[in-house]
């Protein structure tokens, strides 16, 4: 089996890697990995079969035909330009998140004219699809009415997805991340990472800010869940999944509340203290607008599973980021 | 004022630009009209303004881009290659109904890029953006998740406007037109033609052909109660459309069944019996996926009005379209 992984050089990129590598795909094993990114991804280590590290930009005419020419059994698209990029640059936000997919797509499709060619497409979306005012929880049927461009972007990529796999070009697969949490790394300056900095930090012993109230509410996985949703997508059977491609993944509700108890369960009153409260109100209003809940039955019902308490998420951390221990 | 109509060669942009032409814009008279189609529009008749005929294409790079340098107030984008042919021909369906869409609103911003421009821009979506299964009614929020190419790119269209309209590009507000009953002229051989054809045909002294059961529900709107959408959509105060900007219009859900009853109301037993049952398992099965019924709660609290019976429907296409006489 040869699989493409485009955006291999990022966080769930890296661990996908890792995990084909160790473990195959449902029980088969990888022969050839292409692995690509705009900056070189790193070649996998103690990969036994043929492994390729490119640099190529879905945006640049002729990038995906070359990328698909190698005809991958399995094509994972994760590239992207985050959020706030997209929305800082409005040119750049649709040259690479509508254009580069579209590109990616479409050379899919030549490809298949030329010969049979269909593969299995995992393409992620994210829960930026969705803009407020929403209900309690976002249901399978609720509307995409994003409020970012980039939001608007991925909800472009869900419909040529479901465009193009109808009609035959491709079998392909929409998912919605929850928030990934705990992102390993830095702090970053992403909007969202404080949800990850109050945990990730404290459980090494550094201080962390948190810019919101306790009582905000919002939508979690964890990195090794987020890997799951990307194995299970790439060998679910599709004929289950029906018309509608894309998928609001099983998550996490829980409140910043929750996160720090869970954070006093599993590490103690000495990491909670390590939580400075430092108001923020752009943050706040940001936020503000971010789905909180949802109720992804058709997920569930496809066998897509996530972590089901916000200690199970700590642990997850603990285990794979920090070797077992607390520092 | 000016105004621009893309599309202005087709029945609903012939109708639109009568009525400009008759009433002008929310009681202002309209100084220049520019219609614009793939074949040459016909002139306004008795247009005491400036007119201004030209064939166009907006899949073609700089066509929007003449069109927006006249810099008009207003821009009608009723131009899109239909259904049936977007389905038959994918290539022509993404470049006209998506591209050329895509063309036009970024022509919008680039041209507000170089000196202060907003214009209202008016963008003619479908009931198509909806694909089955359904509810029982389609609420403002539900999903869209189109079965077919045309309904695909009609969405996307509706992203792109809500998100260049968030971003202050332009003011754009996309109407999701409920199928047009009755459409004048010949029968053709649109899958939908059957529900204007039954009517208009038997109106007339002609035949016509059902291909479907009498209990088949579908989603109807007159051509007179269109042009009212479009004007409405370009007075609106868009503030109070917010966020979302794409709406399910009001219309008359009604079976075949009732619109029969209606004609015989109208026009008698003799009109009824020009109706030859026809079934043709094909048509059965497209309709089958379309929306039948919808809860348009936002159109309606926006002040968007359609008729509310079959009856009016049928009066409406006699006075506009037969001088008031039944044939």
């Amino acid at each position: 089996m040869h699989i493409l992984i485009i955006g291999a050089a990022g966080m769930v990129g890296r661990k996908l890697t890792d995990r084909l590598v160790a473990s195959g795909l449902d029980g088969k094993a990888v022969e050839k990995l292409t692995l690509v990114d705009v900056v070189p991804p790193a070649a996998p280590t103690g990969f036994k079969g043929k492994a390729e590290t490119l640099t190529a930009d879905l945006s640049q005419p002729g990038a995906s035909e070359k990328l698909v020419a190698g005809r991958p059994d399995v094509i994972f698209h994760l590239a992207a330009i985050v959020s706030g990029e997209a929305e800082a640059d409005f040119d750049k936000g649709y040259r690479i998140n509508l254009d580069g997919t579209r590109f990616l797509f479409e050379a899919i499709r030549q490809e298949g004219l030329r010969a049979a060619y269909k593969p299995r497409v995992v393409f992620t979306s994210s829960i930026a699809v969705f803009g407020a005012p929403f209900g309690d929880k976002i249901e399978d049927t609720f509307l995409s009415a994003p409020l970012t461009s980039y939001g608007t972007q991925k909800a472009i990529g869900e419909l040529l997805l479901s465009d193009y796999s109808r009609k035959g070009f491709f079998d392909g697969i929409g998912i919605r991340l929850p928030t990934i949490c705990i992102r390993p790394g830095k702090p970053n300056k992403a909007a969202s990472g404080f949800f990850s900095n109050i945990l990730r930090e404290p459980l090494s012993g550094q201080e962390a800010v948190l810019p919101v109230a306790e009582n905000v509410r919002h939508w979690h996985a964890s990195p090794r869940a987020a890997v799951g949703f990307l194995l299970h997508a790439a060998t679910l059977d599709l004929e289950k999944v029906g018309a509608r491609r894309n998928l609001s993944l099983p998550g996490l509700s829980a409140t910043v509340g929750e996160q720090i108890e869970a954070l006093r369960r599993v590490a103690g009153e000495k990491a909670v203290k390590l939580i400075r409260r430092e108001p923020d109100a752009v943050i706040q209003k940001i936020v503000a607008g971010w789905p909180s809940d949802f109720n992804p039955a058709r997920a569930i019902a496809l066998g897509f599973r996530a972590e089901s308490s916000f200690d199970d998420i700590i642990r997850v951390h603990i285990e794979d980021e920090l070797g077992g221990k607390i520092g």
